[in-house]
């Protein structure tokens, strides 16, 4: 079968005929019809994730067919059986080490598996897994929002910050975010949110507080340098919650830290027991992921780099 | 009455002679026996802290008389009803823009004051107001302590460092320091912690690590650019919490955060439950202060003058 291999680091991903593995009575084979891509498989390619192996099937989120049982498939593996917190010793995300979804087929256990939403395309389904339950966790176990509150998402365009907007206006939530393109900006309007900023623009928080008053959550995976924006940003007890850090070592503020007794948290993707609630959740509020871009498994080049080029708006797919 | 008084921002304090506040129904007059310094009063000195006045005496811990009965004095001005977080309208820390305790008498409401603990010196018992409760809600509220926990105090020597040292024994965690003198290191071990390191070694925590292995719990004050070895000194799913950051911006490092999703919490003193909770708590376990150097009145510009020079252990007292 077709598969998109990663060899090894600082090299591009091959497009390989690997041998179909063997099933076994523990496992099914799942037909892929789409996959989506993720930052993590970006710092995969570029050598820069913990604990990478070679020549495994890159992809951590699909959507196929288990005979004619429409599916999706759950990214973790081995959490491990504490909801709040991941085993650090078995837990990793599917993708590598564990062949990925970028394949035509992929052998699973069951309890991988969850229907299809009946109101999602392939496409939108291969979209949701992986950034949906990263969202789902960072809003709803770690900020703990509640209905009413303000909720600031930092970088608005990537597939977390997306969810996190539709899942926090879905919630209840005034949401807010934050792009270097005004473009971006209006989208999330027209999807619900209620104003931005541009992060571009220097000392933009004193603007924001102005025109909008404080938040009392912030959804971050940038850090870097303008991380001192988004506690000003903050009403004191805020929550502040970051799945990466994309610009690097965060300029955290002491003064806004204690002075407004801020909270921060990492999170990272999500357990099993929040991948069903978070597929509930979208089946409830008939939530659609945004997709940027549909490729094709054959035009993977194009897609990578068109998600290192960072000017998506919502998820980009692989069609197989 | 002789009265230690704040005029303005990098000007001496000034010893003057200043005239007794005249009572009303709502006040007593204690009597003060010992005052100490806090990093708060340097902040002041220096037209660094928020919200300050001129002309107004300094000093935010007291220990004296009622009549015949022996008090210490609760440094909370307004917290409000909610233990959890502070009135953030009304919230301010004795000492500024309310009067404070370096002078002969205090007016303050009765419920200002709690008995002095029976076996502490005057010294001692002035010791511990500040410090004691930051310490207190750092430790117990914000990183929720358990026994048999691990905990990093960041830079041991600070009034703050030393009762979370001390607090955080009597509760039966292990406790570990950094300083940048082994004297220091010692002289905590000698204490009760269990053992240290110097933050002034690059990378200090791969040593540390090997040597104690990771930590539940860190208390700092300083943030700064040696943020990120406090990080990576921690087990997944630890709490650091930060009452100050006398180093100034944290280097706060992303890939600690959410791999390991620790947690880092502000906080700011503590609110009028906590301490009573913390005297208690002193007076359960007998907690002796560490005192550094006892200093008379008189002698104001040298007890500064050493707690500038950041070379105490323990706190610095002002005998009235």
């Amino acid at each position: 079968m077709k598969a998109l291999v990663f060899r090894e680091a600082n090299a591009p991903l091959e497009l390989s005929e690997i041998e179909v593995q063997t099933t076994d009575a523990a496992h099914v084979r799942v037909t892929l019809k789409a996959a989506a891509l993720n930052h993590r498989d970006v710092w995969i390619t570029k050598g820069l994730y913990p604990g990478i192996v070679p020549d495994v099937v890159v992809g951590s989120d699909g959507a196929g067919m288990l005979g004619d049982r429409a599916v999706i498939i759950n990214p973790n593996v081995d959490w491990g059986p504490d909801s709040d917190y991941p085993n650090q010793k078995t837990y990793t995300i599917r993708g590598n080490p564990t062949h990925g979804t970028m394949a035509e087929t992929i052998l699973l256990h069951p309890d991988r598996l969850a229907d299809k939403p009946a109101h999602l395309s392939m496409a939108e389904a291969a979209a949701l897994p992986l950034a949906g339950l990263t969202a789902y966790r960072a809003l709803f176990r770690k900020a703990r929002l509640r209905a009413g509150e303000k909720v600031l998402i930092n970088g608005i365009g990537g597939g977390v910050a997306l969810f996190a907007c539709q899942f926090a206006i879905a919630a209840g939530a005034d949401v807010y975010v934050t792009s270097s393109a005004q473009e971006k900006i209006d989208k999330a309007i027209a999807l619900g949110a209620k104003g931005g900023a541009l992060y571009t623009e220097e000392r933009w928080s004193k603007a924001f507080l102005k025109q909008f008053g404080g938040v009392d959550v912030v959804i971050d995976s940038a850090a870097g340098k303008g991380y001192g924006q988004l506690m000003r940003a903050c009403n004191p007890r805020a929550r502040i919650v970051n799945y990466g850090g994309t610009r690097g070592t965060a300029a955290m503020d002491p003064p806004s830290l204690f002075f407004k007794e801020l909270e921060i948290y990492g999170s990272t993707m999500g357990s099993d027991e929040e991948f069903t609630a978070m597929v509930a959740f979208v089946n409830e509020h008939k939530i659609k992921p945004v997709i940027d871009t549909v490729f094709t498994l054959d035009q993977h080049a194009d897609a990578f780099a068109h998600m290192a080029a960072g000017k998506q708006f919502g998820k980009i797919i692989l069609k197989i």
